[in-house]
């Protein structure tokens, strides 16, 4: 089930794009009973979506911005998420709230603290598997990649740029590029 | 399961990109038993990964190429895709023997006789069900959108750019753009 | 002389963006002395950096909004476009009011008559030499450049996305990709 | 004079192409008086037309590769560009060479002492001048638009992708993006 942007609950704040979103999510590759981690999950449409594809699996979307968990706890109703858990926090303060292993981890949100969340909750993917992030500036895409690549991780950058039809004429209106990394966390470190 | 471009078999002609095949598939909203048409099928990468989703229902990729047709085979013995069928001629004379109807179409291949096509297989096409078209040409998606439109068909069309990042510094190299347009049959027409 | 955007006096009606001016100017590769048509000419943006270029010959804005009207006679007198000639109502109708033979001719606006505005005008081009001709929607770029194809022109389509950076973190903001039509007219026709 | 891509003598490393080109040196809006620098100058397209533009000025190209050597001499003869003087060694070690103070400069090849040269040559750039910077990858993009920054230039950052269309249909062919940094040097420091 392929969840379109205008069924989520959304607030002002804005949501990845539908395209952006299944583009990501592929690249992770779910199975129906990974257990996979959303870091930065604003309205929670990335976890929403996830829990739907790892039915047999869990999601745990981790959110500090007072509004946007109410977003989350929203679409987890509306979409009927029983498997998506949220917990409240900056990311690098509830990690110890947080336990076992991912089998998959997404970062929407890009904070301050790009190089310690990556580092920390990096050790949590199991090796082989796929962490994706998404970046709209040049200063994170640049840190993340290269962060990435110096733990070793094996990586892959796209930057998508999608532009929507409008009106009768076909007049295109652009949305803003994204950067989408895809790192594997190598199986002998 | 997510097939990567490098997966698959392929032979000199281009083949759909990853990120596309992953949008164009989505935009299907495919069901585990759904039956899918692939309308020039190509070396057969989004036949193959349809039937990997709809694997309680079936795939039928509609390809004249000979060479092509080959490829379609191979990618299908490799990932072992036994409820794809391989119709071998011009979509529009092969009509007769493909029977039933649709819960998806896709079309990637964009022959002389878009019209005929889109006017033929759209009626096999369950009403509320979906076509995705991909296009690389202007004059082609300037066509099928309006021919579509006048069919009543609702329709949403996208032009995505992928641009992929390339040795230690991160050259971007662009991709071409892709005309992907979604046409949803009317329930009342 | 380089006309920045925001030197420009501008109403609430979109005008063409720096870049896109910069590229469809260059594309009519005009001399000091070239005599020049700008078509649905808007601001007036277009028409007064022509102005500044062919400080020696003289260019004819034609435009029949009252508002864009008023912005092009006050970007006129702002930039001292002396030799800027502004004419009031539709292209079609104010053929006759139009003197002479052309230089290049850039055509902004798309209204209705397309066809009509590219035969018409296209004859008082001077063989060989360009029509630059912009355009937001696909289906007014594949009429046009059919259109020119008929008619003979030899003909270069480009499609121009821009992306700008604003922020600390040079966030990517990108703007709506604009068609580009280059079209010459045959010396031998 | 707007030198078309095809008229440049070329070899087989890469050129700026036209559109890049034309915006670049849209941004350092030359007056026909300007002394100009071209960095890393590769075929000379860049130093050639701005030296047709900077006719009662100057230009001077910097290039270190024997075989980009031979192709600026042979542009600079094909176009008469006889106010282009060409220096031949890395851009830091002949910076002794060169003489005076720039109403502009151009860096398009971005070898890897990026921050040297931007900050030496920096030095010799007028105050309230421009320099333009063309860059193919993300990190050089990081680090120049950042340098600058820090060096208190006011800038600006677009990245710019163009598809040309080919063939009957107008199939789109993307070229790669391109990022330019327009930055420019405070009046008070």
């Amino acid at each position: 089930m392929i969840i379109r942007d205008e069924e989520f609950i959304r607030g002002k704040s804005p949501m990845t794009k539908e395209e952006i979103r299944t583009v990501s999510i592929s690249k992770l590759n779910i199975q129906n009973n990974y257990r996979l981690l959303d870091i930065g999950a604003g309205t929670g449409s990335v976890s929403v979506q996830m829990s739907k594809i790892a039915y047999l699996g869990q999601v745990i979307a981790v959110e500090m911005d007072e509004e946007a968990l109410g977003l989350i706890e929203k679409n987890k109703k509306k979409f009927s998420a029983d498997n998506l858990q949220i917990i409240k926090g900056e990311a690098i303060d509830v990690e110890k709230q947080i336990q076992g292993e991912f089998d998959g981890i997404f970062i929407g949100g890009s904070g301050g603290n790009l190089e310690e969340i990556i580092s920390i909750y990096g050790k949590r993917l199991k090796p082989g598997k796929v962490m994706v992030l998404n970046f709209i500036t040049i200063d994170n895409v640049y840190k993340a990649i290269n962060i990435l690549e110096n733990l070793k991780y094996s990586t892959e950058l796209i930057q998508l740029s999608i532009s929507r039809s409008k009106g009768k004429s076909h007049m295109l209106i652009a949305l803003n590029p994204i950067f989408i990394i895809t790192a594997r966390r190598e199986i002998h470190e």
